[in-house]
């Protein structure tokens, strides 16, 4: 690894922000050495609390997210935010609005606040937001929320990251729920109704409940909580829910077997996308281009093409060389 | 690879139904030897119209879909269609009733339908699809019809498989069109507006099509058009539609353009799904059995044992063994 990465890495772990966030920047890029990077910093894996919070556009996830950063900065607790935004070009408008609005606490210095958005690549932004809280708790936050907006497979993917996720639903949404119904109710560890004060708020509480039961048994049963973010109604209970989601993975048999679950995964995807990385960097040599150029032009199948590559005795010596390299 | 893999493909390419199902369910389990297989399929590769057919639940798709299968039928192509179904266990009752219907015309020779559900891997479904396709074309299908339900992640990125997406929608899902608008908009090379004698047909049109002039200029204007899928209106518009696309795709300098990105992003696509089969197989040899329960433990970092195995001498030839043997 280079030196200045070292000194970058000493310079966060010693509570540097600025650091924190170029670190970021690197790991968000791909670099090469991110691998090296994130293997340094050192013994605190699983100390910090990383809450999940998707939802449907529309449910008042960002004023509710300001709740809870008020509850825990009351509490003193360093909180990190990753706000995960896959949406494409089309719909960026509204979640930026999101975005400043959040803003409010990026003057606390107790609050870090590290959008990630998508970039097309499958897989791309849950690696990146497996790396930014990494980062977030070696740099010493306790708390780290990851927001998405919006309930396809990236956000689920995310959300699989994180030791506790919060699905927020509004009353409104019918039509919207319905479709999305089944894969939040596999993601949710907690459920909250917000903008419970308006009509319909308690048939979609019982409706979940009811849905709820169809989940396999647990040791953990998700309540449906009642919110009104916007006067901060119910945003005790929802702090402590969490906090009771949080003891049932650390002291629980069946707590414990997720977290470790949760390890053996995040073990598994690092070695899954390092060695993507690795390929796309060893396909980039020169050598690999009249190939390249007979699949676009259809001239050779491109299984055989890849056929070719794999079995190819220096492209396998490439990926071992660069794990040796720097 | 086996030789009774040899003999089965030998029989698939000779027009026996049997052995195009085995060869199916052997590569959708990911078999070692999936890729020596997908490699000798032979120089057929582009020749079957491979169309994508997607949008939210309740857009009328099935019928549509049956409705396309009777005019390919009456025009003699032979048909292959793959319907993806990424549901989870909770949502999966309605999907397999749409199956159902369409297995009307799984008595016709002709036509060949195929299931493919998650199972839970990110970009697994996609794989999956690619590798139906690519057998259903070798088998001598001239028309391959791709089907999703919702618009996920899951779903655009099965949807960029096909040559040419067609995106349903209809007057009253007004919500979730809302929510799904950027991503079917970016897909869509075709759109459908189905159900067209409901009210909010026309506005809808109107709408979609203001959209549309929203995405980047192309030789390629996306038509919308109107269906009654119950009693076929609409339907001769559609299938011709289709087939000025493919047009494009074959004649236009945009289009090669995009059909050779296609072949390329399938050949990038195949060595990655390799190594990934690759890696899970090294990984589960014994030997780094007590590196796992240790980080399963929490003992050792995530990223600290993925480097160690990356780092691994033994580890890294096993990949190269694995693409030498058999």
């Amino acid at each position: 690894m280079p030196a200045d990465y070292e000194v970058l890495t000493d310079r966060m772990l010693a509570g540097d922000k600025a650091a924190l966030a170029k670190l970021i920047t690197i790991v968000e890029s791909r670099a090469p050495e991110t691998l090296w990077l994130m293997s340094r910093l050192g013994g605190k894996s699983g100390q910090a609390h990383l809450i999940g919070v998707t939802g449907p556009p529309g449910a008042g996830k960002s004023t509710l997210l300001d709740r809870l950063i008020a509850s825990y900065r009351a509490a003193r607790h360093e909180i990190g935010i990753i706000a995960v935004d896959p949406s494409s070009p089309f719909s960026g408008g509204a979640v930026l609005a999101d975005r400043i609005r959040m803003q409010s606490h990026s003057l606390d210095e107790g609050v870090f606040i590290r959008s990630l958005s998508a970039r097309g690549s499958v897989g791309g932004l849950t690696r990146a937001a497996r790396h930014v809280a990494r980062l977030l708790e070696a740099f010493g936050k306790d708390i780290i929320i990851v927001e998405t907006v919006g309930v396809g497979q990236n956000e689920s993917d995310v959300m699989r990251l994180a030791d506790t996720v919060v699905v927020v639903v509004v009353p409104e949404a019918g039509d919207t729920i319905q479709a999305m119904k089944a894969g939040l109710l596999e993601i949710a560890d907690i459920f909250v109704v917000n903008k419970a004060d308006r009509e319909g708020a308690m048939r979609l509480k019982a409706e979940l409940e009811a849905m709820l039961q169809l989940r396999p048994a647990s040791a953990w049963s998700v309540p449906v909580l009642t919110t009104v973010a916007t006067d901060g109604k119910g945003m005790d209970a929802l702090v402590s829910a969490m906090g009771e989601h949080r003891k049932f993975l650390q002291e629980g048999g069946e707590g414990r077997a997720r977290a470790a679950a949760g390890r053996y995964e995040e073990f598994l995807s690092t070695v899954r996308d390092e060695l993507a990385s690795r390929v796309e960097r060893s396909l980039s040599d020169g050598r690999w281009k009249p190939l390249f150029r007979q699949v676009r032009q259809g001239e050779v199948d491109p299984y055989e093409a890849a056929l070719r590559v794999i079995s190819d005795e220096k492209f396998v010596q490439s990926l071992v060389k660069s794990s040796r390299a720097r």
